[in-house]
């Protein structure tokens, strides 16, 4: 069965309260741009008048991809998924440095690696599968476990406590072709514009990518119902993503989103939950091919454009301290009145 | 006598010694995009293969501007400055904030405030003169007090020893017009276009500026030559933070800009020392009129886009977090080696 996600809506009358208090503070009106909005974006889906993102969390889920197997769509060999989780769990990779300097908690997902690995005090196993299928030539997920996977993915994220942010990372060698079906059905950019080089791949290898893409839209068909979408064309991370992004909002939790693969379960999940949208806080602009595109079409705008193309939720954990400043202008800055200032003349 | 800044040079041979340390980490090359080419900048200004930001330190300048008494230049009275310094040293201004929540070490400096201010640990007494004059009537600082105003800025930046990062920010009612005319006559830019809203002007307090620079430039005429632009445009703020800049660089700190008025400092610098630039990051786009295009026209490729203009230094603030997770990718990621992760087929 579908699970179902209860998202609450916001109270429209926070926001002139929230306004005012934005106003009040020292400093021409509007003069802190997008931490303005922010502040108004982060109060209104917490509810209150002084946002906090004091507890994060970093879901980092990783999964291999049965189109790995058979097809070249990736610069790097499928045995790497399990060998950078492995990475992860000593402290190694990118999103270890990030977190670390950030003081973000970091937890490793393993949502369906195709290797044994050894228990670990920061590694969660959900491993559903060993991987997904291989979509070219049958359902990446089906049915069942694409709706189990997103179960899975909401009871992680619901089991955080506290938590008032949550940022979702993934890890998986065949992913971002994995996110470019998605992203292609989901926005109906042409398929053309979503393959990219993902790790790296040449001009050649970015053909040979995109052949194996759309033999796969032929088998499976071009539905515009999300759960169709992932059952056909997911992976168990981008799943799993797509439980932890709907069950977060559903507790009033922002939601941070990485780059490409992370926008795909994102849309997914906005699809399935419409009211979803206020939750979300898109992180950075990746260099991976279409994601700027796909932004547009989500009417998103990233805080960053650091041309990164990682993943593992690097993009997003840079983002944090743009939150934090958020949220601490708000609260701790003085108001005209505190200190003395002489405030413009009012607007009429 | 006009101080001289002998500026290091970079040495190329650290280039391939830095770019195979960060090849060799545990992602795809160049998957870490802008990070990358700052951790290869902070090396090579730095002079080392394991750069550090972890002694930064913002030096705030500000200071009055003569074309405040008799022409409305600022949608806020002049005597704003003073106020808004008494505000930095009770903490209650957004550069405060920010610098407290990224534990950056935060010095005002009066470089020529009208106001007389009290004794207070964290506020540096500089002041030259109770601000500039009229640009509109007479130079706004003249030869003697542009060269001790560079030379007090070096000074202060001398004195921040362990320093590693140098943050510089202003606040003076009235510089953005000052800074219009210096980037205007450094870049060749129309003044048209660099003339903008400031703290909030509406259409015709725009029109009002324009006109009020244009006069100044009849007086004043049009040199290229950065220190008479400076005597006869500039501020006591500005012209300290370019000699806080140049002497930063003579020691190889890294200066990470702010906006629009930082930029016209930095053009300053840079024009009275070319080696300057691999010194020199760009933290933030302001939404001030023409710093988009000024940053065109310097090669800059600032790191931030967050739509802010309030200056202070609160844009550089916010981009300290991504240069630390540059330095920090660097020393603390593991290589492929290391964690045992294949690495794709070397390049040809």
């Amino acid at each position: 069965m579908k699970p179902s996600f209860e998202i609450p809506s916001i109270d429209p009358t926070l926001i002139p309260k929230l306004q005012q208090a934005i106003d009040q503070k020292t400093k021409p009106r509007g003069a802190l741009g997008r931490l303005e909005s922010l502040a108004l974006q982060l109060g209104l889906l917490q509810n209150r008048l002084d946002p906090a993102v004091d507890h994060p969390h970093c879901l980092l889920f990783a999964a291999d991809h049965g189109v790995t197997r058979c097809h070249s769509v990736s610069a790097y060999p499928r045995e790497v998924t399990a060998q950078m989780v492995r990475n992860f769990l000593v402290g190694g990779a990118a999103i270890n440095v990030f977190c670390q300097l950030l003081a973000v908690p970091l937890t490793v997902v393993d949502a369906g690696v195709d290797a044994d690995l050894p228990p670990h005090p920061h590694l969660i196993s959900a491993k559903l599968a060993r991987g997904s299928a291989d979509f070219t030539a049958q359902p990446a997920l089906g049915e069942s476990l694409a709706t189990a996977a997103i179960a899975h993915g909401a009871a992680l994220s619901d089991a955080i406590k506290p938590l008032n942010l949550l940022i979702v990372g993934e890890m998986g060698i065949g992913n971002t072709a994995s996110a470019s079906l998605i992203l292609h059905l989901l926005t109906q950019i042409p398929l053309d514009e979503l393959v990219g080089a993902g790790t790296g791949l040449d001009a050649d290898g970015i053909a040979r990518k995109r052949a194996v893409l759309e033999r796969a839209l032929e088998r499976g068909g071009r539905s515009d119902d999300p759960w169709q979408i992932l059952a056909e064309y997911g992976g168990l991370e981008i799943a799993m993503m797509v439980g932890a992004i709907l069950a977060a909002a559903r507790r009033r939790v922002a939601i941070l989103i990485d780059g490409f693969i992370a926008t795909a379960a994102a849309a997914v999940a906005r699809a399935i939950a419409p009211s979803l949208d206020p939750y979300l806080i898109y992180a950075h602009c990746s260099a991976e091919a279409g994601h700027r595109k796909v932004l547009a079409a989500l009417n998103a705008h990233p805080l960053l454009d650091l041309q990164m193309r990682l993943g593992e939720g690097t993009g997003a954990v840079l983002a944090f301290p743009i939150l934090k400043a958020a949220c601490a202008f708000l609260n701790q800055m003085a108001t005209f009145a505190d200190a003395g200032v002489s405030d413009r003349a009012p607007l009429p």
